[in-house]
């Protein structure tokens, strides 16, 4: 797996239930954009591209059960997966380096995410006082301050593997309680604080690896 | 899991074996880089925030064993993992879609990972011809004809959803055998053929839900 998280808390529902039901949701508002009010779990699963089983499984998990002449109401669903997910509607959350990855995490969850960006922070001076993508750069000096007085819960970290350990120890000093971690090394953090990492060499170096697999086995 | 890999072909690897060995060999490197010469497994485990039996069972599928009194010799090590995930090392990779997150994603693996990025590819006229990170911007109309010429089997996928399970056929029509795909949509592949895909706004919710829960437990 990409994400390799340590040591996160107890949740009642397992860690990749929740990672299907954020995909789910989003699939499902494309269905009502389109006017769909009724989608049966092979419908889902196929969007999923997961299996009917599945879906029903971990639909089950939060508490929800279709029709088997109708399917899920599409409407309801949404709602019974916000239910579980929705404390992140307020959500905000902090970037760490305003590099080109940084950048292009701004851009990409832009206005589209129910997780806000509040602040960035960066150490060079000259990128300090910008708004990048509709969120406001400031000096790392004043991560505590921000973050307690923006109420934010979740960090981002996109600064070299050299930097990401003493930004990941001041994120959590500021009162984050997670973090979504792009620098390639794994942060100790304290017992109980969830860390995703997004490893993206490690992704690449997989895909790598399978399509010379493939390759060697002719498959083409 | 932030990679929901699909139909993959069969290994003789675990898919997240060879995720940690990526990792191992990066660490190995800082600490070859560093001179040191021998490690433990609990060294290698604690650089890796893993457990010790976990890196001997990794290290133990690919057939290399330490000595208990010296551990690993770190240069003969790479050398074993290198010999796995070697052939990443004559891989060239294609990306699709040269917004926010692609630059970004060009700058990021620049120069410092084994795979080779030969050409980038982009529908708006403004982008193509350009060189951006050291990787050249060809119209999408010449992909078949530069991912043969390059000798290309990795693509990697950051348009939009919309235009992503057309960009995937299109790279598996020109001979791509694995694809890394930062949109947020699943893509429909031929069976064998390995997708893995970085879903950010999976990895964001759940960040979030984590955070909110030890928020609520008070474990401040």
């Amino acid at each position: 797996m990409l994400a390799a998280s340590r040591n996160h808390p107890t949740s009642t529902i397992p860690v990749n239930t929740l990672g299907r039901l954020s995909l789910f949701r989003r699939l499902l508002h494309e269905q009502l954009a389109g006017g769909v009010r009724q989608i049966y779990s092979h419908q889902l699963a196929g969007l999923a591209v997961s299996t009917a089983a599945q879906v029903r499984r971990d639909l089950m998990t939060i508490g929800f059960s279709g029709s088997p002449r109708k399917g899920y109401a599409i409407q309801e669903l949404v709602e019974a997966i916000n239910a579980v997910l929705a404390r992140s509607v307020e959500t905000s959350a902090a970037l760490v380096g305003v590099g080109n990855l940084g950048r292009a995490i701004l851009a990409y969850f832009g206005n589209r995410q129910p997780v806000r960006f509040a602040a960035a922070f960066d150490r060079a001076p000259e990128k300090t006082g910008r708004i990048l993508h509709g969120c406001r750069c400031y000096p790392v000096e004043q991560m505590a301050e921000i973050v307690a007085r923006e109420g934010i819960h979740v960090g981002v970290i996109a600064v070299p593997a050299g930097e990401a350990q003493a930004v990941s120890n001041q994120l959590i000093l500021a009162g984050v309680k997670g973090i979504l971690n792009f620098a390639p090394i794994r942060l100790r953090v304290p017992t109980g604080l969830y860390v995703e990492n997004v490893d993206l060499m490690m992704a690449l170096d997989r895909v790598a690896y399978f399509a010379h697999e493939l390759q060697d086995q002719g498959l083409t």
